[in-house]
């Protein structure tokens, strides 16, 4: 391990280990079980798994579907940065976010979504309409890497993409 | 319900009374409870919320997010036959499908892809290289949807369709 030196001293190294397990790189099972009883859901229930694949394939730049000690620490800070907007986003302090709340959000990130499709994100999102933490994630992350891959192709900035079938199918479906 | 004076004698509706609850409706994670305990999946881990989510949205035809009792009764014939199909898959009988028998499984059900985007979903949709029955039907409904998306909106049929960004979320992100 390339990192292992220059981590010694670094307080994270010592979890990381301890999540990682014995091939030394975590896996979605592992960042699992690891952010459910990191409590940072603010419930009991398992953190989602889809939330933990969708992070995974974002950070995993070697795509070996698992992340090592940077990728980990990125991916720390990123949730932790999601977990302040997730506060902020909660206005009404009921613990998740709401209809309104996600359509202040989502235009506030200067996304411009039709009232239809803001409803069909609420609906696929969200318990009883309350979206919680890491569903919230995995929305957020998701909407942002189905727009970086349209814009990747939106080459006038038209708003108005042409896509070949399995092109289409290959950014879709791993997200 | 309109359903229930004809569905007394059903011994389906015993079950899905016990596994509805109070509001007389199975949401994702009922859905969940009763997939992980009735084995379907060959592993004591819980089945895919992903899944559930998944499948009720596609059966969902109230946009209600929970499904009655002829909407149960469909998922539950569908999840039997999707059990077969990932039995035949599954040609070395290992218990999962690999990465040749999802290529093989996708060719036979008329899709035609590239081995990188294949490569990409084994990725998506597999641990240690292994995709399980939970994963698989998450895949393969998935795909399915993808491909009739894209489909309704192919009008030439030629693999080619013109999106518009706000229709490009609407059927990328319910999924
Ligand atoms: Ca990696
Ligand atoms: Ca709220
Ligand atoms: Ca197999």
């Amino acid at each position: 391990y390339s990192d292992s030196y220059s981590s010694v001293g670094d307080p994270m190294w010592t979890y990381f280990t301890a999540v990682a397990g014995q091939d030394g790189e975590v896996d979605a099972e592992e960042l699992q079980k690891c952010l459910t009883q990191s409590g940072i859901n603010g419930t009991y229930s398992p953190f989602s798994l889809e939330t933990c694949r969708i992070m995974i394939a974002m950070l995993d730049r070697d795509y070996t579907g698992k992340m090592g000690f940077n990728e980990f620490k990125e991916l720390w800070a990123a949730l932790n940065a999601w977990k302040q907007n997730f506060i902020t986003i909660d206005q009404d302090h009921s613990g998740t976010v709401e209809h309104h709340e996600l359509n202040q959000a989502i235009a506030a990130m200067g996304y411009r979504l039709s009232p239809q499709t803001l409803t069909a994100i609420v609906k696929r999102y969200s318990k009883n309409g309350r979206i919680f933490f890491d569903d919230y994630v995995a929305c957020c992350v998701k909407l942002r890497a189905l727009t970086d891959f349209f814009r990747r192709r939106d080459h006038l900035q038209q708003g108005v993409v042409n896509f070949v079938y399995d092109d289409f199918l290959q950014g879709t479906m791993a997200i």
